[in-house]
């Protein structure tokens, strides 16, 4: 499923093709931008000492394309930037394949840089996607750390307040997991 | 001309082939790394309110390459990284087309990131790569800003001794244009 809007690009996929970078790095290149910054998130092979084997992806696809739309245009609003392109895999990501990437486009470097760095640091502390870590020795699903972080810093006031005051804290009000197999589309 | 020492990779490219930039992903890409952050200087349309047509690029190579090398090795000393790959395209850049390409890959994505606006900062400052910036009307040789900035701070004490004490700040003492057809390997 992908959402363009503007001149920003986001793609959640379901298929087990790898992502296919050079497609978004065309995506916002531009006469205009002198520089593009990109990001790739990919399965590392040991996480907290053990050995990983891959990790799967799931996420409510429409509440995690609208949280990312949220992230971009918040970006827009502190960074001139021309283009933006996000792809997140769902699914099976073996060890050294891309989950997720960020590509940023900008006429100057520092605003497609510094955007590119906030874009990933805000995708993760705030986009619902769901991980299982499965290991040589078993499985684990997990919220990523930095995700549980933001909302227990929400926590510490009125939660339901707080995100309508900062939406760009936490796009969504309630994480809620859903079955692989229905629900999406 | 290539250089690759430890994991990274340096290449100062002569032809007139667009900067492959798949390769410098999979150089960098590795298991144990979680993260792959990437810059790309590309040639804009304009520049001070002038129409480019395109850019052209020379350098020493050898010296270039020692250049860059400094700046790698002054950035495994900051961050964690796993590998870095540079590119320079020399010769003629049309609009759109890459100059220079930087991957850097790490196990945490801060450092990849980090290192990754370092080293392009970094290379624009102190690696003697001279610019010849085409107009629709007209044409300039121009050393990069940057680069006379960083001199003009050299330039407030002994340049020789500052060189010397402080290496990171500019890797070159002097700056030699040579001309396009000799003196390069």
């Amino acid at each position: 499923m992908a959402a363009e809007d503007n001149k920003d690009l986001i793609e959640i996929l379901e298929n087990q093709n790898s992502i296919d970078v050079a497609k978004y790095m065309n995506f916002v290149s531009a006469p205009q931008a002198g520089a593009i910054a990109t990001f790739s998130g990919t399965t590392r092979d040991t996480f907290d000492g053990k050995t990983v084997l891959e990790l799967i992806y799931e996420a409510y696809i429409p509440m995690a394309i609208r949280c990312i739309k949220s992230v971009c245009t918040s970006a827009r609003e502190s960074w001139n930037l021309h283009s933006i392109a996000v792809a997140h895999q769902l699914g099976t990501v073996p060890v050294g394949e891309t989950s997720v990437f960020i590509a940023v486009s900008s006429v100057h470097r520092a605003d497609a840089l510094e955007a590119c760095r906030y874009l990933i640091d805000e995708i993760k502390a705030t986009v619902p996607i769901w991980k299982k870590e499965v290991y040589s020795n078993g499985e684990v699903w997990k919220e990523n750390a930095e995700f549980l972080e933001r909302r227990s810093e929400l926590g510490k006031r009125d939660v339901a307040v707080e995100i309508k005051e900062h939406k760009k804290k936490l796009c969504c009000g309630t994480k809620v997991r859903v079955n692989h197999e229905g629900g999406q589309d």
